[in-house]
């Protein structure tokens, strides 16, 4: 056992345990309205980051609130003068310790930004400078490659603008289905170790998906290189069309997320696209169409509804995929050669 | 001679020539600034949308304005009701007739946006969609590849943030300096040839850069993937600490763009990390401390200020590279595999 194979299994119980507590995001909503939010921005740094797209997807599709991730250089490298006011600024982090997260949260708020702190640690540097924090209780962290902390915050940001959207069916399957959905993921450990053992001698990996589960697909690419050290590429399907679809080649791997919603009819036409090119295809998905053959292998998880809260069931056989990987390739994957568990960017 | 080759050397007179006749950027901005904008979203595809992250960068940086990428599915496959008034929608598109970026124009509009389209056909699908229409008068782009449009859009970008701005510092270095410095650049054409070879066997290569030359990591990284089928990786320097530094082993090529200005510290620091892990360095560069060495080939450009210029001068070695790259190896730059000229996204 690993760290990170415990981390990915406490998942499901503390994602059920942080929708169980509706009252800081009703707090922290009511702060947010007050301010006259207008515009969203969040800012971040590696999986955190993931966590953000996730966010600007919610906010902009689900709140219809234009959103974006913030440029913290503006703030830490260039110090410009901007006007914030009505922008609420969401700041993610799993250690609270990131600097220039923590900077350029300090300086939206003098600029007039309404501000929020994600974090796992409520008394950390990015806590103190936030209007409101809401703390993702995930426990204490011991793998460098962050699980755990990554769907919590996930949680944290759809219990967020599922109150701010008043929405009892988002709030519903959060405190109950997406629980369930996670553990039905967590069963598909069998199968995802014998992809690992096929995939385990590739350098490289296409890792693709569109709409909500963007965030998916750069989340897994992130685990893929930091614990197996495969240059793993992400894309919205979307881009990949437009130009990067060139290295595709014969044999080629690639990783979809195909989960039912408005997205699957854009995932379904790339997935012949790639099979045309003769790409060999690893497919999470919820629906029955898919299937096996010899150029294509389906991981099958229960279908999460609705379409927004996928991505905290999606990612699990991304991490799990990452972790039978690095044990397949001989590293350990609880400590990334040169990686820290905390990073200070300059 | 390659259609690419002859489209990169076109450049510097393209830059020139859009900086010569002001008309366009002074009614363009009086309708921005009528229409109260506050917040300024970009939504692109591909090549346009590394040009957005320069503009991303322009608005936030320069200009002051909290600006970000829109979610063109929100329009397009989610469908959903959003607030855009005080926004301004800029919507990138070479061709013009990439429908979903055309799309999210046409419905930002609708939702209350003030909308500019940049594009090299003025009567495309997307110019007609938009309250504005910046043209980026590059000529027919004849490569797949695209180079001069894309340095065409940088520089339609500068030339309305620095309207905008009313910086007649910046609007002199586009009217002069930036067109000589890009001469410069194509002056290394044989250096690059050289380092073509060296890297000629790689599949896989590191691209980084931070601030406003982020963009142009991004670019240069998507011509490398459309040329030369080698899996690029283009990363923020902050966001590489973040994680992905973890895949750098001994002899790892990794290419920066380590231009003067604010960010250059962090990128002399990152420089520091990757050799100390025995990666091999390509640095673009325009100061002289950095030099040559077995493990770091220095590229140097002249100084071009202001800084956030330096990505219409700083992607040229990168399109070089790509070209030289390319023909090292044994392709068509002008015809991908697999790909069109106008990619039309479901």
């Amino acid at each position: 056992m690993t760290f990170m194979r415990d981390e990915i299994f406490e998942q499901p119980a503390i994602v059920a345990r942080l929708a169980a507590d509706l009252a800081p995001y009703r707090a922290a909503v009511a702060g947010a309205r007050a301010a006259g939010v207008r515009f969203v921005l969040y800012a971040a740094r590696g999986t955190s980051d993931n966590a953000a797209v996730f966010g600007k997807y919610l906010s902009t599709i689900h709140a219809g609130l234009p959103a974006g991730l913030a440029v913290p250089s503006s703030a830490t490298v260039y110090d410009t003068p901007i006007d914030l006011r009505q922008c609420l600024v969401v700041g993610i982090s799993q250690s609270g310790e990131t600097p220039d997260v923590a900077e350029y949260v300090a300086h939206a708020r003098q600029a007039g930004a309404r501000t929020i702190a994600i974090t796992n640690d409520d008394d950390s540097l990015l806590a103190r400078q936030a209007d409101t924090v809401l703390a993702t209780h995930a426990g204490h962290e011991r793998a460098v490659a962050a699980t755990k902390t990554y769907t919590s915050q996930l949680a944290v940001l759809a219990l967020f603008w599922a109150t701010w959207c008043d929405d009892d069916v988002l709030l519903g399957a959060l405190q109950a289905g997406v629980s369930d959905a996670m553990r039905a993921a967590l069963s598909l450990d069998g199968e995802i170790a014998e992809i690992a053992q096929w995939l385990r001698f590739s350098e490289r990996l296409l890792v693709t998906a569109r709409g909500y589960n963007f965030a998916t697909a750069l989340e897994a690419a992130l685990k893929f290189k930091e614990t197996s050290y495969i240059a793993a590429m992400p894309y919205s399907a979307a881009d990949l069309m437009h130009g990067p679809i060139a290295i595709v080649e014969p044999g080629y791997p690639a990783l979809l997320f195909a989960l039912t919603g408005r997205a699957l009819p854009a995932m379904r036409q790339l997935e012949r696209d790639l099979l045309e090119r003769r790409a060999e295809l690893v497919v999470v998905e919820d629906s029955p169409e898919g299937g096996q053959s010899g150029k294509r292998r389906g991981l099958r998880l229960p279908r999460t509804t609705p379409e927004a809260l996928s991505p905290l069931v999606a990612i699990v056989p991304g991490q799990l995929l990452a972790l039978h990987l690095a044990a397949a390739r001989g590293y350990d994957p609880d400590s990334p050669r040169g990686l820290n568990k905390v990073t200070k960017t300059l």
